[in-house]
């Protein structure tokens, strides 16, 4: 009798990777295979629901066997492939009879999708279709995104990672910037097309002994170019190196974007338009305005990709994100997002938590919110903690972003290169 | 009467920084502090010989008694900060008794000079000066450059680093672009405009999942647009996400730069011309050709000063380079820069050695070279290593490479951020 009640679950990822989409899955794996008395098999889709309809899945159960699957926690990427695929609005579409039938045959109960604002919508839109078609397949979604934009939630897994990954590196490049006497700046570009918390990170690059970066450019603020010059102008009067770090998406006053200014007018010997980030733009113009030396550096994917630069308390959290996912869905949730909670209380710290660095209070507490408020929703960086008139963060920040980098990742090395898990 | 023997000392550091730079700086301090009997002050030049001939120097003796010197081993950048002069070819001239006026105040008997090419240059100019004027201020190089491109040494303190840094990089890129089930070719422009050897490292990024990257292109090799676009359909064959690694200095048959074919018909909208590198020319070449999704990706000043990713083995040899200088100064020795001699034997190797992965009889001893013959002169990758038409690496040079990038450094954290030495 006990069978009939057991069901199988599915766990896809979608959207960009993140240092810790792996974590999450980790988690949900982990939780999904101590409940053999609820949950059978544990399935995965690869390459998210694009894969799955087309008939792309794998035994995460019989891999869980034969794999040491505690290096999921700390590789980088997607271990079961990634999409970017959206659902169509119209759920008299064929496409979901198509998924639900899919979801019977391999007897599936539990649904659960690791992703962004855009994974969000594909779990909104399962659960409507199944609310509609008095199905009981339970579909939860665990967050993830480097940009930390998705409301209803402290923030998101795969932010503190890549805030780590940011202060590091810049406060790296400004040590190698600043080893000549001669002025120079050093423009770093970021991502973040419409928000601006990872480039906002960069503020913890800072030490005593070097202000850098002394100029922070978000999306959320008008850029305005001829400011940005008196804005260096005016750094310069602090440091001879001034590191300049800006979201890709900043934007001026009329809402065009800076990297257009660069993009017009570019084509190459093949006849071809070249498009250049901001960061270069700003580089050519500080170079013709101040006639000093320039360089821009877009730090690309590594910023969301670093497994050795990762934090510890975002994988942990990513982790307990996953599993707490699982939970939820046994306790009859569905058509949720797991979120997270800051607590100011000290109470109940765990051992690990205090081992990372959990002062001040901070601690996460797991929640689940109504998915459909969360998806196609942005949360933008707060002007109250934009200050400087648009060239720094405040304190609050500060304090807000600081415990999410704590702890480092235990990567394990095989020959002087790290090791990571591969499906 | 001892005291009339004794003398002081005085360091610099020059040309671009790499990881271990102040490593060497260390093995240089840490030695020089241990003759008390024969070595009075040790003094730094700040910015390279440029600054000191402007009377910028410090105190690094009083500085070693109040400071934990051993966090210069870890710290990326230039410590003493840098510069890129060079000293006028005539002897003549009136800088070279302006110095050795300098060197007499403050009672110099030796003189180190961590650098690349350029700062041999330096040495080899200043060892000669003192020849001609009987001078017995002692001059000894120290080698430092990520590009591996100095001649009579097995490789050059910092392009372990760098290369440790460029194959983990790779290696956790190309996780993250292989997520989707489409198409994709990610070209990574790496660091060398004469010589491949640090492209070359991405070669140690392969794992037996992941055969990426699929394509590695040198400046030793001619570059061949038709050629590179039919390897790239060829590359699919294999995975369907191709990872290319260029050096940034390729370039064609007639020699043009490749990132020439991108710079000339650019100009921005402020009517400036927008110099981009070759992963972008070849990233519009891709999209235009074979209409796949395609990104660049350059890797820039990370490459030589990420201290986290930082080779251990790199770190000891460097400082090791520093101490062996100091030793070499001490009994005689002057006109020389210090060189690695790759010894076959297994024997006597030290436990440190042992641990950190020294296997396969890989052992450094130091040596001293004349500097006058390695300064101006350039080591480039071997035609015999390049292999596949120019898309590869033979693995003789991946049993050369492989020791070099072993162990990991141990970076101090504080917050969750590495903390590192400023002066």
């Amino acid at each position: 009798m006990e069978s009939t009640q057991k069901r199988n679950m599915i766990v896809g990822q979608s959207g960009g990777p993140t240092a810790v989409i792996n974590a999450s899955l980790y988690g949900v794996l982990k939780e999904g295979l101590s409940h053999p008395d609820r949950i059978g098999t544990v399935y995965g889709m690869v390459h998210g629901i694009e894969g799955f309809l087309e008939g792309d899945y794998i035994n995460l159960t019989e891999r869980a066997q034969i794999e040491r699957i505690q290096s999921l926690k700390t590789t980088p990427g997607a271990y079961l492939g990634s999409c970017r695929y959206k659902l169509p609005e119209d759920l008299n579409d064929d496409v979901y009879p198509r998924l639900f039938e899919k979801f019977n045959v391999l007897g599936i109960g539990y649904f659960f999708y690791i992703g962004g604002n855009d994974s969000m919508d594909t779990v909104a839109k399962l659960s409507a279709y199944a609310q509609k078609v008095h199905s009981d397949i339970r579909f939860i979604g665990i967050p993830k995104t480097i940009d930390n934009d998705l409301i209803e939630t402290d923030h998101t897994p795969g932010y503190g990672s890549t805030a780590k990954y940011v202060a590091t590196t810049v406060r790296e490049i400004s040590l190698d910037a600043g080893v000549y006497k001669h002025p120079v700046v050093t423009i770093i570009e970021l991502m973040g097309r419409n928000a601006g918390w990872v480039t906002a990170a960069s503020a913890l690059a800072r030490t005593k002994a070097d202000p850098n970066p002394l100029l922070i450019y978000l999306p959320e603020s008008d850029f305005d170019t001829e400011r940005f010059i008196e804005d260096i102008r005016t750094a310069f009067e602090r440091s001879t190196s001034v590191i300049v770090c800006v979201s890709e998406g900043i934007s001026d006053k009329d809402g065009k974007l800076i990297c257009e200014y660069g993009a017009e007018a570019q084509v190459d010997n093949f006849g071809h338009k070249m498009l250049t980030g901001c960061g270069k733009v700003l580089e050519n113009l500080v170079k013709s305005r101040l006639h000093c030396k320039c360089r821009s550096i877009e730090l690309n994917l590594p910023q969301r990709c670093s497994g050795i630069i990762a934090s510890q308390t975002d994988i942990e959290e990513a982790s307990s994100a996953g599993s707490f996912a699982v939970q939820s869905a046994l306790d009859g949730a569905t058509g949720k997002m797991v979120a997270f909670r800051r607590t100011d209380s000290e109470d109940g710290l765990t051992a690990a938590e205090l081992r990372r660095g959990a002062s001040n209070g901070y601690r996460i507490q797991n929640i689940l919110v109504d998915v459909a408020k969360v998806c196609n929703q942005e949360k933008r960086f707060p002007d109250e903690w934009i200050t400087s008139h648009g060239t720094d963060v405040s304190k609050e920040f500060l304090q807000y972003v600081r415990p999410l980098i704590q702890g480092e990742s235990a990567v394990s090395y095989r020959d002087g290169l790290p090791v990571y898990m591969h499906i």
